[in-house]
C-alpha cells in the first residue's frame, strides 16, 4: 500500500472494509496501480447510443470480449459496463480486472427534454459477476433527478452494505439548464458535490468550460474570484467541490478526438488535481494498436513520465 | 450435446446451470435439435388482436390444445403463450415440448401513441406450468420503454435465479419513431443490442429493412460502408449487433402471407447467420395440414436439408 | 359428481386442488347442483350507484341479511357481494352459500371518461369470510386498463395459490370505444378472451350486439362469415372465445326489466351454450316472492324443466 | 353489558375479539356508557385549519392536555386526535379515555379542486399509544378518492387484524360534486354505503341537507317518496343506507354555531335513529365551562333525560 | 439532569428510552448544555445551493472536517448535514458533537413552481454514523407537500423505532402560498403545528414577519386580537402553537448578515420563548474566529449571560 493511495483511502474512514478492500483494489491495478491515479474503461455506449453508431468505426468491438481484453491489455485499472456486456466476458475473464456495473442506462431512441435512465442492473447482480463496485448515472437538471436521486441512495444504500464501491455519473441535463450550461464550471461544481454529499465514493463528471450557469452562482463566483480560465483552474474548483479533494473525482473523455486534443486534456486534469480519466470512445473507436498506444500515453502522463 | 450447440450454450458462461440447462433443452428438442437453429410457436394474438381476428381464420385454433399439438407435431423447439393459453394444455401436455411463458401483453381495444404492456404472468407461474423460460416484450421508442426496462430486469434477474431462460421480444414502436422506423436497420440492430445488455438469452427482433432512421446513424452507417442491402446483410447486421453473434437471435414471422414470402425471408435469415424463427400467425392461421407443410419446409431450409 | 361437472373441471386441469374444490363447490350447490348451469346472485350495486338508486325500489334490499336470504331461498350457485356485504353476514349464514368477495368497486359519484375501480378487499379478506372465490372487475378499452390487468395478475396469483377460484367481470368501458361499441360483439369476444388469458376460472361478460366496433375485425368477420345474427349465435362466439368452452362463461342480468325480457335473454344464453346468469338487480328491485318465482323460472330453463 | 349494546355488536358478528372488546369500551364507557349512543371529541382542527383559527378564540386549546381533559370530563364516548396531539398526553393520561387515532390529514395551505390527504400515523402508532381505534377520512367525488380507498382498505385490514376499530369521516368532496351536492341526501346517504361497504364499523358523514345530486338519484327518490323532509327524516335515510342501522353511523357537529342550533341538530339525529355526534369545533372553541354544559345537554338528549 | 431539561422532557413523555436519550444528549450539550436552549450548526448549502455559492466566500469550509470543527469548538448543542458530509468525519470525529443526519435535500438547478426534496440518506445510515437524530423538511404549501408527509411519517415512525430524535425543517413554499406568505405569521405557527402533530421532536421554521396570509386566519387574528407586532410576540405565537411550548421550537438564521442583525434576531426569539436557532451560512461563510466569536455571543444571549 503505497502512501497517497492509503490517503486517498483516509478520506473514506468509516466506510466498511469491503468498501475499502474494493476501492484499493482498483487504485492498486495496472498500468497506474500505486499512484493515486485512475484510467477506467468505460463502454456503455452500445446501449447509449446504439450498436451501429458505436462500433460500425471498429467492427471487433461488437463482441463483448474485446473490450475485458482491452481493459486488460491497456493496464486501466477497472472497466465498466452494463449488465450485458459483463455477462458477456465476465466468467471468461474472471480475475484479470476490476469490474464495475453500471446499472442504469437511457437508450437514445426516444430524445426528451428532460432526460432519464432505467434501472437495468442489480447490486446481486454485480456480486454474482464478480465486480468491486456498481456504477449509477444522474442528470442534475433534469425534472426526473429527484427521482434519479432517490433510487441512486437506495442503490449506494446496498452497495455499501455488500462492500462495494460506488461510482456516480454526474451529468448536467435537462431542462433546468441551457446547452452550454451542461458543461458550465458552476454546475460541474455542483454536480460534484451533489455526488458527493449522496455519499458517492468515486465520481466522474466533465471537463468543464469557463462558462457559468447560474445568476446566483456568477455574483459569488466573481465576487470571491475564484479562478476559472484555464482548464487546469476549472479542475482544481471541481476537484475542491468533492469535498477539498477527498473524494476521487475523474473525468469523462468525450467524443473520440485527436490524440493531441485528448492528451491536452489530460494533462490539464493532471495539473488540475483530477484523479484521472475514464475514457470510452476514444479507446474502441480507434483500431486496438492506436487505442493501446494513447491508452500509454494518457497513462504515463498520470505517472509523471512523460509531461 | 453437439458442438455447435455447445458454441452456443459458451456465449452464457457465467449464467448458472439452470438457465444453461432450460437453453440445452430448447436447443436440443425437435426437429432442429442439435443444429443451433430454432423455430418457436408463438400464440398470442388472441390477447394482441383479439380473438375473432385470430382464430376466425382456422377455427379450431380458438382451443388452446389446438397450439400445443401443433408445436408438438411441427417439431418446433418450443411454444410461447400467455397464462390462459398455457394453463389450457401445460398439464395435459407435460413434457411434450419446452414451453416459454409470455409474461406480458396489451390488447388492442385503446391505440395508444406510446404503447405499454402490462404484466400478466410471473416467474412462479412459469415454474409451476413446467415451463423453460419466460418471455417479455419491450417497446424502444415508446415513452414508457423505462419503465418497461425496470420491469425487465427485475423479471429477468428473478428468471434467471430460478434457472429460467430469458426471451425478450424487442419490438421498437412509439412516438419517437416514425412508423417506417420501426423496422429500420439502426433501430432493429439498437433493439437487439438492448435486449442483448438487458441480459437477455434469446432475443427475438422483426426482419429489417434498409431505411435508416437517425440521423446520427445514417451518417456511421454511411462512412464506414455498413453493407445493408439485402435482408441477409441486415440479418447479418442485427446479429452482429446481438454480441458478435454470442446471443441467440430469432426474426418473428409477421402477417400470414404466401409461403414463398415466408420461405424467402427465412432463406435470407440462414445466409446472414439468423438463428431461427418465431413463427405464429403463419402456423395458426393456416389449415392444420398446410400449416405442418409449411413449418416442415422452414425447418428444412434452417437445417440445410433444401435450399 | 356428475359427469358434466367432471367435464368442466377437466378444463382446469393443474391448478390445485383447492381451486377444483372451489369451483365444484359452486357447480354442486343449490337448485342447479350438477347441470353444469350456474345461477349466481350479484349486489354491488350499493357501492356502484348508491343505496338510494339500489334499495329504495325494495326497501328490505338495504339490510345484507336480505341477499344472503335470497341467495339461500333461491337456491342460487354463490352470492358476490363486497366486503362490508359479506362481512354483515357470513357468520350468520357461514355454510349456507358459497361466497364469492368482489375486490373491487367504483362508485358513481364522478363521471370519468376512462373509468378505474378501487381494491376494496383482499384475498386474505375473503379466506377469513369462508369465500369460495373471489371477484375483480377489468374495464377493457379504459386508459387504466393496463394498470388493472398488473392488480388482477397479483390478485389471482394470491387467490390461486390459497385455493380461491378466480371470477372476473370483464366489462369493456373507456375512451378507447364507442358506448355501442361496449357491447359489441367482437369486442365481447375479446373481453372474455383477455379474462381467459389472464387465468380467470369463471367469465362474466354482458351479452353483446350484433354491432362490430373495430375495423380490422369487421373485415375478418365478413370474409370468415362468423355467424352473429341472433343472440344465440352470439353467444356461441364469445363461448368459443372463452378457450373454445373450457372456462365458465356467465352473461350479467342487466338492468331491471319486464320478466318476459329477462327469460327471453336466458333461453338465448342457453341455446348458445353459455353456462348460466349473474342476476342482481332483477332479483334484489322487486318484491321478493317476485324475485323468488322469475330466479325458479330462470333455473328451469338453464336445466331444462321447462322451454 | 346492556342489551342495546349487545344488539349492536351482533352487528359485528365475524369481526374478531379484539375488534369486538374495542367497539365495547366506547359504547360503554362515559356519560352515555351503555346506552348505544356516542358522543366523541375530535380535535384535528389544528391541522386541517391551522393553529390560529382553531384555538386562538379559547386559548388554553393550544394545549393538548387541554382536550384529554375536556373529553375526559365531559365523559365523552371516546378522544379522536392526529399522531401529534395523542402523543401529546396519551402517557399522562394513559386509560382515562378510549383514544382513535386519526390515520390521515391534510392541511388548508393550498386548496385543490380535488383534496386529497395524507397519511400522518400508523395502526402500530395507535397500538404503541394504547388506542381503541384508527380513524380514516375518505372524500367520495374527488379524483383523489379511488386511491385514498385503497389506503383504507390496506389501514382497514391491518386495524382490524390487531383488534382495532376502524372508524371513517365520510366527507364527499371534489369535482365531481357540486358545493350544495356535498350535503345533499342522496350523497350523504352514498357516502355511509361507501364506508360501510368498505368495512368501517363507525361511520361519521355530515348532517345531511334535502338538495338531491344526481339526476339517477333524484328520479329514483321522487318515485319510490323517499322521505326526505325534515332532518329526521334524512338521518333515518342515511342510518338505513349505513346496512339498515347494523352500522354505528354518527353525526359531525360542523363550525361553531349557536348553543340551540347545536342542540337541534342532535335533537334531530336522536330522532332518526342516529347513534350520537362527534362535537369538534362546539366543544373546544368555547370557554371550558360552556362547553362542558353544552356537551352535558347533548348527552341528556342522546340519553332521554331531556327533550 | 437540570430541572429545566428535566421539564422539557416531559413534554415527550411516552416516547421510548432511545428517544428521550438523545433529546438529552443534544439538551446537554455544550455551551448551552442544560439550559434548555439550543444552538445547532446546519450545513447543507453545498447540496441546496451549490458548492460556489455555498463555500467560495471562505474556502476552508469545502473541506467536511472544517464543518465538524467548527461544531466542536463554537459548543454547538449539535451538527447536522447531508449524508456525505456527515460520512466526511464521522469517524474521525467519534462522539465529539451530536449528530444529526439531514435525510432529504434538493438542488437549485432546476427551480420549479412546486418544490420537492429528495431523500438522500436513511435511518440506517443516521444510526451507523452515531447520530442522535435525523432531519427531515417539508414544503406546507407545495403541491408535493403531500407526499412529503406521507414520507416523513414512515421516516418518523422508522427514526422513533430505533431511538433516533425526529427534527423538521418545516419551510412553507409552494403554489399555495404567495412569496410574502412563506414567512407570514399564520402560515410559520401552522408550519410548527403540522410538524408538531405529525410527531416532530424538534421543529426548525423561519423567523416569522406580521404578515398574515390567509384570509380566513386574518379574520380570526384580528377578531381575537393575537399579539403579532414584534418579532418576540410573533416568536411567541409560534411557539404556543407548537403545543403550547412543550415541542422544542428553534428558528433558523437566514442568509449571512450583519452581527448586530443576527444578534437582534436572537434577542428577540429569546424574549418570545424560543428554544433557540439553528445558524449555518452566519457561521461558515465568516472567516473562522469571526464566526467562533459571534456564536459565543449568541450563545451568552441564550445563556442569559449577556442582554
Amino acid at each position: 500500500m503505497t502512501p497517497r493511495v492509503r490517503e486517498i483511502l483516509n478520506g473514506y474512514a468509516g466506510e466498511n472494509a469491503g468498501v475499502l478492500t474494493n476501492l484499493a483494489r482498483m487504485l492498486n491495478h495496472g498500468t497506474l496501480g500505486g499512484t493515486g491515479k485512475m484510467v477506467i474503461l468505460p463502454v456503455d455506449q452500445g446501449f447509449e447510443h446504439g450498436p451501429g453508431r458505436s462500433f460500425a468505426p471498429n467492427e471487433p468491438a461488437y463482441d463483448p470480449h474485446y473490450h475485458f481484453e482491452m481493459g486488460i491489455d491497456a493496464g486501466c485499472n477497472a472497466y465498466a459496463a452494463p449488465l450485458g456486456f459483463l455477462m458477456g466476458g465476465a466468467a471468461e475473464f474472471a480475475g484479470e480486472i476490476p469490474l464495475i456495473l453500471k446499472l442504469n442506462n437511457r437508450d437514445s431512441l426516444m430524445e426528451e427534454k428532460d432526460p432519464d435512465q432505467a434501472v437495468t442492473g442489480s447490486v446481486k447482480d454485480a456480486l454474482r459477476l464478480g465486480c468491486v463496485g456498481v456504477g449509477y448515472t444522474i442528470y442534475p437538471g433534469s425534472a426526473h433527478r429527484m427521482e434519479m436521486y432517490r433510487t441512486l441512495r437506495e442503490i449506494a444504500a446496498e452497495a455499501k452494505a455488500h462492500g462495494l464501491a460506488m461510482v456516480v455519473w454526474s451529468y448536467p441535463r435537462g431542462s433546468g439548464l441551457s446547452k452550454e450550461g451542461e458543461t458550465a464550471i458552476d454546475v460541474a461544481a455542483y454536480a460534484a458535490q451533489i455526488a458527493a454529499q449522496m455519499g458517492a465514493h468515486i465520481i466522474k463528471v466533465k471537463p468543464p468550460t469557463a462558462h457559468i450557469e447560474q445568476k446566483a452562482a456568477q455574483d459569488v463566483y466573481l465576487k470571491n474570484k475564484v479562478p476559472i480560465e484555464t482548464l487546469a483552474d476549472r479542475v482544481r474548483h471541481v476537484v475542491q467541490s468533492a469535498f477539498n479533494g477527498r473524494r476521487i473525482l475523474i473525468f469523462s473523455g468525450g467524443p473520440k478526438g485527436e490524440d493531441s486534443a485528448v492528451l491536452g486534456e489530460v494533462r490539464a486534469i493532471r495539473d488540475g488535481g483530477g484523479f484521472g480519466s475514464i475514457i470510452g470512445r476514444n479507446s474502441f473507436q480507434r483500431p486496438r494498436s492506436d487505442a493501446l498506444k494513447l491508452l500509454r500515453t494518457v497513462m504515463d502522463i498520470y505517472a509523471g513520465k512523460t509531461q
